[in-house]
């Protein structure tokens, strides 16, 4: 039998298209058929049984477009306060559960995309934790070390992608749920803007910040996830947004990342320093980092436990906690601090909305000038017996550099810093404004390659990430683009390419104009060579141009850099299509100096062949 | 003595220009020292004493830039739950009073312009009603009719504009109180969107949602009130927030405008004719009139009452309430209406918020394709006697196309729709998305042109607008837009000129380029007529050419729709500034059929010879 544990979604994808379907559900039937559930393993409140799976399977094979489907038989786990059909729901309080009737909106667009549900994870009950030991499902243990906690709410969402079980595991993020199991388990977790993904089908924490997010041993998975779960579902979560037509790609290549003036370690040793040289690999990107005061960010954060916010925690429990459930079901933590929710009433919880109000004020100011902020995810590795000792401060310690990106309407990618002595992983935040998840996939991915330059581990799995923290663009919205064919210096690796990244450009395609044109390299009237591109009725030529797709919006911003005497107008391709492009007034071509380079057939080509010259002849 | 009555800012600052200052502060003294407080004068809570407009007009005279000033020496009253220095804030509650140590900021904006503030003004109570006839201070008598409410809440501001006295005032808007009080005084109010007026030094009634306002007089006093006031605030309102730098100017000529499919006139006979009316008129500016289903913004409009919000109210009063203030200052239906919220929780109140933001995602669906929406502005014109009978029914009527506007997040323009038999007036109010203020001014200027075509009287004066209802666009935002010279079938009036308009471009100057272009008409290849120009080393002439503002992020949107062998380059102009600008390839203007008209100076009189030739040269 084949070992999956570890295995990527391009592994699993890969494996189902070469077997057959009958080796394909063997294989995933015995991997459920393989795990235990709480008390035994309390990572998992559920797994799917054998038929469970065969339905799935079956319903799968009978799409007709599995050959393009993103996640074709991949085995995901679904944190158990997230409906999926055919599993209860718990969050994980016993006399809570109930049969959903319907998918989440997310498991609904996970599925659409072949993916196989195995199994629902241990969380801290009603998501209120960072630890994952509030359960009556039990604690559950962290992969490297039985003694310290997996971290949560996800507690079992993070297990399961650590130890390769489930190659993807969604996730719940209110205060930090879904990036603190990822520094404990070694693993990458994406937690989105609000509304993002949608919550239809989740049970709420606290409804207004909540955010769904997903764990996975890979960027590149990670991504792809994010892609399949990033659709608009406003008829159905009153939260819901919209990614806009064009979301940013990158922070472009020197990001100005802030990182705290002032550090809170409680005491920790080993982090500051994993801290320390992930901020290292960041600057070696390229990235400029910035000491930046956080305290209107934590006074944030202060809002959510100690505000009225836990009115919603209320909200979203009130009316189960009237019927008066068994204590045994309850966990007495979470439920203390969902109570504090009732000597708050409607006018205190308006006070506490402008005070958030107010400080986010200052936050904008804050981070005006700021791409991303770095910090560290949690700043402990706690123990279960730290946890005995203070339930709730080292709870509140760990969600320091989390509580206040939901409230702040941030979203953050969550990545491993390596590991200490101990051999226990921790790991780094990159928070970016709302909608700026691709941007910092791509920061991301930039990163991993400094931090992790020859090889870097999966999770707990002993496997290599290998090509799997290679990301991929988002495809652009063409209705709200223009194309834009380039010819001179703006082509990939010149000297004003750096315009496009501006603009937040995505190329199409290499390819050549119609046979229409001429080239010529104009006089040089600044630093930066430049050609013109002229057209023709008769002696034309093919010319190498690359099409780009421009945001709509950005435009505007491109062109104002154009300098005579360019300007964007519209060139016809070699296929016949007519997109913008740069072109050249007839009083450019005609100044003296100026020379026909169309026998060289682009651009590039021109100044490859100058430079040698140029070079050959230099006399030393 | 001069009568000042009804005077527009133009006449106030011409008048203070043309005379001496001894004379100006004589006239504004005598003003007022000929008003009345209430009792005998329920619109007023307090005038300023002659020391007061002395020592303001002092002030004034201290000031370098006294010819500037837009505002130099208007008189403008101030709701009295606005601070103003040098006066007592009442809320029109003398328990509650307290004299404030600074002026609010929309004051203060207004000063700094040259305003002379004469008094403070009635309300309901902490601004709770749409009536006038809950205060303390006694009920405001309509200019028109003393047995009929002035509206409100801002009552008495409605009334000493109206009458003349004011040139402008001050108001406040939760629900529709900048709103009703136009409609039954004859007026023009511009509710803003949440936040473009700061509410720093305002007596809240439900600060989420909170507006401040202005009456005017005319049109124009509305947009100049709005210029000055319609300023970021950030650091004292948690709620500010800055207008886009280049705010719409114009909905174009076509808007889509929707009227409500199911009306309510709650037994009304006179006013549904002046709506119908006001339709028409609104119809005949070129707007295209649809129906639409208004249920999801009425259901809106009900969470403002009978939802969590009467908590922001309690918010804003509990602790005062809590003093046991005396019953003789406290409005019963007001108080009433407060108390309510002491039954919602913290977990009431988000609920009440989800339910606020499921309806807004209708909402925006709904609202996709809409411009604006026109609805009366209050279905009734009612007595004193009607709110005796119905105190809090009728309230509740007058608020049904008021009430959703601050809960959806938008904006509104009251306007007159002339009078009923019996000589009341009523309104009918424009409502657009954020942001759109200048848009609803340039759509009201044509509807006021339509619906007045005439004359027009202001408020309760006999006084004519003349041309006070012009408006003029905003200021562009010259480091947020990019200029650029058209030269052919952009220039205004002329046939492609709606392009700019769409891109919310503003003229900037009408001049040439320098002398080293030449002009062709361009053989014909569509519906329209296109020139190219052509930048030459010798032989060149000055081309005329219009000069526009287009905000950077619609300029992608406007290049779309140029076509080949047009482009946008760079233009030298007459003044050497090189700026944006139309130009041609050389392909274009050396094809077959290609005409030098650079003899005309410009395309529009080359257009109008061929027109003259062509017409000339028609045998009959």
């Amino acid at each position: 039998m084949v070992d999956t544990t570890g295995w990527t979604i391009d592994e699993w994808v890969d494996f189902h298209h070469k077997t057959t379907p009958d080796v394909s559900l063997e294989i995933l039937q015995t991997l459920v058929a393989s795990q235990k559930i709480a008390p035994e393993d309390p990572a998992w409140i559920s797994v799917a049984s054998s038929a469970e799976i065969e339905h799935q399977w079956k319903i799968l094979q009978a799409r007709s477009n599995k050959n393009e489907l993103k996640l074709y038989g991949v085995p995901v786990a679904v944190k158990d306060n997230i409906d999926a059909k055919g599993f209860e729901t718990t969050a994980a309080c016993p006399s809570f559960a109930y049969t959903p009737e319907r998918d989440s909106t997310v498991v609904k667009n996970l599925r659409e995309e072949g993916a196989i549900i195995i199994g629902k994870t241990n969380l801290d009950q009603f998501a209120t934790g960072l630890v994952g030991v509030r359960s009556p499902y039990g604690r559950v243990p962290n992969p490297f070390s039985a003694k310290h906690v997996s971290g949560g709410s996800s507690s079992g969402s993070g297990s399961v992608v650590a130890r390769g079980i489930a190659c993807l595991a969604l996730t719940t993020d209110t205060a930090g749920s879904t990036r603190v199991p990822a520094a404990l388990n070694n693993l990458i977790s994406i937690k989105p803007s609000v509304g993002v993904f949608s919550c239809s089908g989740v049970v709420p924490a606290c409804k207004s910040l909540d955010c769904v997010g997903v764990f996975a041993l890979t960027l590149g998975d990670a991504e792809t996830a994010f892609d399949v779960m990033a659709k608009p579902d406003t008829d159905n979560d009153e939260y819901s947004r919209p990614l806009p037509p064009n979301p940013l790609q990158s922070f472009g290549s020197k990001p100005k990342i802030a990182v705290p003036t002032h550090m809170q370690w409680f005491g920790e040793e080993e982090n500051p320093k994993l801290y320390k040289k992930a901020i290292e690999n960041l600057a070696a990107t390229g990235a400029e980092i910035v000491a930046l005061d956080f305290t209107d960010l934590l006074d944030l954060a202060k809002c959510l436990y100690e505000g009225a916010w836990v009115g919603e925690r209320y909200a979203a429990t009130k009316e189960f906690l009237d019927t008066n459930p068994p204590e045994e079901t309850l966990d007495k933590t979470v439920i203390g601090i969902i109570k504090t929710a009732t000597k708050f009433d409607a006018a205190d919880t308006f006070k506490f909305e402008y005070k958030r109000q107010g400080i986010l004020q200052k936050v904008r100011k804050l981070l005006k000038d700021i791409d991303v902020l770095a910090v560290p995810t949690c700043p402990l590795n706690p123990t279960m017996e730290d946890l005995e000792k203070e339930p709730v401060l080292v709870n509140s310690q760990q969600g320091t550099w989390t509580n206040f990106v939901n409230l702040a309407d941030m979203c953050a990618l969550a990545l491993p810093a390596g590991f200490r002595p101990d051999g226990l992983p921790n790991g780094i935040t990159l928070i970016g404004k709302k909608f700026t998840e691709y941007a910092l996939f791509e920061l991301g991915s930039r990163y991993l390659k400094k931090a992790f330059p020859s090889e870097r581990t999966m999770g707990a799995t002993k496997k290599l990430a290998l090509l799997g923290d290679e990301i991929h663009p988002p495809k652009p919205d063409l209705s709200q683009s223009i194309k834009l064919a380039v010819v001179g210096a703006h082509l990939s690796g010149m000297a004003l390419h750096w315009q496009l990244e501006k603009v937040n450009a995505t190329l199409l395609k290499a390819t050549t104009t119609s046979e229409d044109y001429r080239l010529y390299a104009l006089p040089k009237n600044g630093p930066i060579a430049k050609p013109g591109l002229r057209r023709v009725s008769e002696a034309g030529s093919k010319i190498i141009v690359e099409v780009y797709s421009v945001p709509l919006e950005r435009f505007g911003e491109f062109i104002a850099m154009v300098p005579q005497p360019l300007g964007i107008g519209s060139v016809e391709l070699e296929d016949g299509e007519w997109v913008k492009s740069f072109i050249c007034e007839e009083f450019g071509y005609t100044q003296k100096g100026t020379k026909d380079i169309t026998s060289f057939g682009g651009w590039r080509a021109y100044i490859e062949s100058a430079k040698a010259t140029e070079s050959s002849s230099k006399p030393f």
